[in-house]
């Protein structure tokens, strides 16, 4: 409803058709709104994108998202309007609201491990984070990376969440499609070793494919190039609108 | 099966009995552990408990919990007896399992609402940490609490999960209790102002005579004396042992 440009400090709030449809105010390169992006697709939610310039934050998200963060998804047909952050947290919603093409298993005891398997992603985007952020090294982060690719070797399946994508799929997909910034960011190699990551490599061009994950891409040349405004100190928000 | 005592590095895994029965790697002061204890008890599952010194871990923790984490819980009835951390996935497990007495709301707004005021507890639990490792004063606390008296105000109920403790009420009340501890590390009045936590001192009051808090209380002596030992470098684990 932004027309995909990102709405910063001094903008008015957007205003939208009453017409129940969830709203989301999300950044369109951040990894943790991508994660709520993927899941609308994937459950084909209509709901309206408003996206948010988080170095200039517009005066009036605070009234949507008491904390300015994002995403944020508003409810604006329950009572009350609720708006609901924590990308996890609205994507499990997400899940368990919208029965069609569910995401995490049924059951309480794959649920939790799927559960903890993301929670150990954070050594992946921590490293990561500090790579982009600090300068740092990758060993951090193939190392962090080596734990999945056991995983997918131990679930002997294509995807983590079995024949098709799950909830660990979209959720740790979006450090994936952002790991070619490293090759801007970073002097030394790169690359994910395909002969150490075989079984991950072979997930990432599956993903790649998939049609959630296609309906929010971003091409390499486009992450490196935002990174690069970003690293500048003028961050281009609007690079793809 | 440790008898409450804590096993340390050099001592032998203990021998349990074949009998189906969960088990949660444990420790007696931790706050997050006894989130799982407080489940636990709500649901009446029966479960051995086995405490670890975790400033001398036993070298065998790591078998059952490959990253050392406590609480851990083992279940071994499951094929391949995995095992589950992180306090807050192994709550959001035992309840699923468990479904007598349950905790967090069945409808997916309200479970998001309460998991994301937990996300919110992170700033008290942030700053209690702050208070007690690194004498920061007790302002932030206060200002993070104030968002939990405000939100006791909004629900309109005694508890948080209305007219009896949920979710909620169970995965911050180990902070609570924990209360007391400031009084002995720091200088400044420690105590609760029951002016400006009318609702939460009231709850506070109602959380000490409920079955599963009494079931795993330490009293506020007891917390301080186990401080005291921790601050001087010697823990005393099993000072309840």
């Amino acid at each position: 409803m932004s027309g995909g440009k990102h709405l910063a400090k001094g903008s008015t709030k957007p205003i939208l058709p009453d017409d129940g449809v969830l709203r989301i105010y999300s950044m369109r390169f951040c990894p943790y709104a991508q994660r709520a992006h993927l899941v609308l697709s994937v459950k084909q939610v209509p709901h309206h994108s408003i996206y948010i310039n988080l170095t200039e934050k517009p005066e009036w998200l605070v009234e949507v998202s008491p904390l300015t963060k994002v995403p944020a998804l508003e409810l604006v047909s329950e009572p009350g309007q609720p708006t609901l952050i924590e990308s996890l947290i609205i994507a499990e919603y997400l899940d368990e609201k919208y029965p069609q093409n569910p995401l995490l298993p049924k059951d309480p005891l794959r649920r939790a491990l799927d559960k903890i398997l993301i929670e150990r992603f954070g050594a992946v985007t921590g490293a990561y984070a500090k790579i982009v952020f600090s300068d740092a090294g990758t060993d951090d982060l193939w190392q962090a990376l080596d734990i999945f690719e056991a995983e997918l070797a131990k679930r002997g399946t294509q995807y983590f969440g079995g024949d098709k994508p799950g909830f660990v799929d979209y959720m740790i997909w979006p450090w994936f499609e952002r790991l070619p910034v490293l090759k801007f960011l970073v002097k030394e190699n790169y690359d994910l070793d395909e002969k150490r990551f075989v079984k991950l490599s072979k997930w990432i061009a599956l993903l790649i494919d998939d049609a959630a994950v296609k309906s929010f891409y971003v091409t390499p040349e486009q992450h490196i190039e935002f990174w690069r405004t970003r690293k500048a100190g003028k961050a281009n928000y609007d690079l793809l609108a």
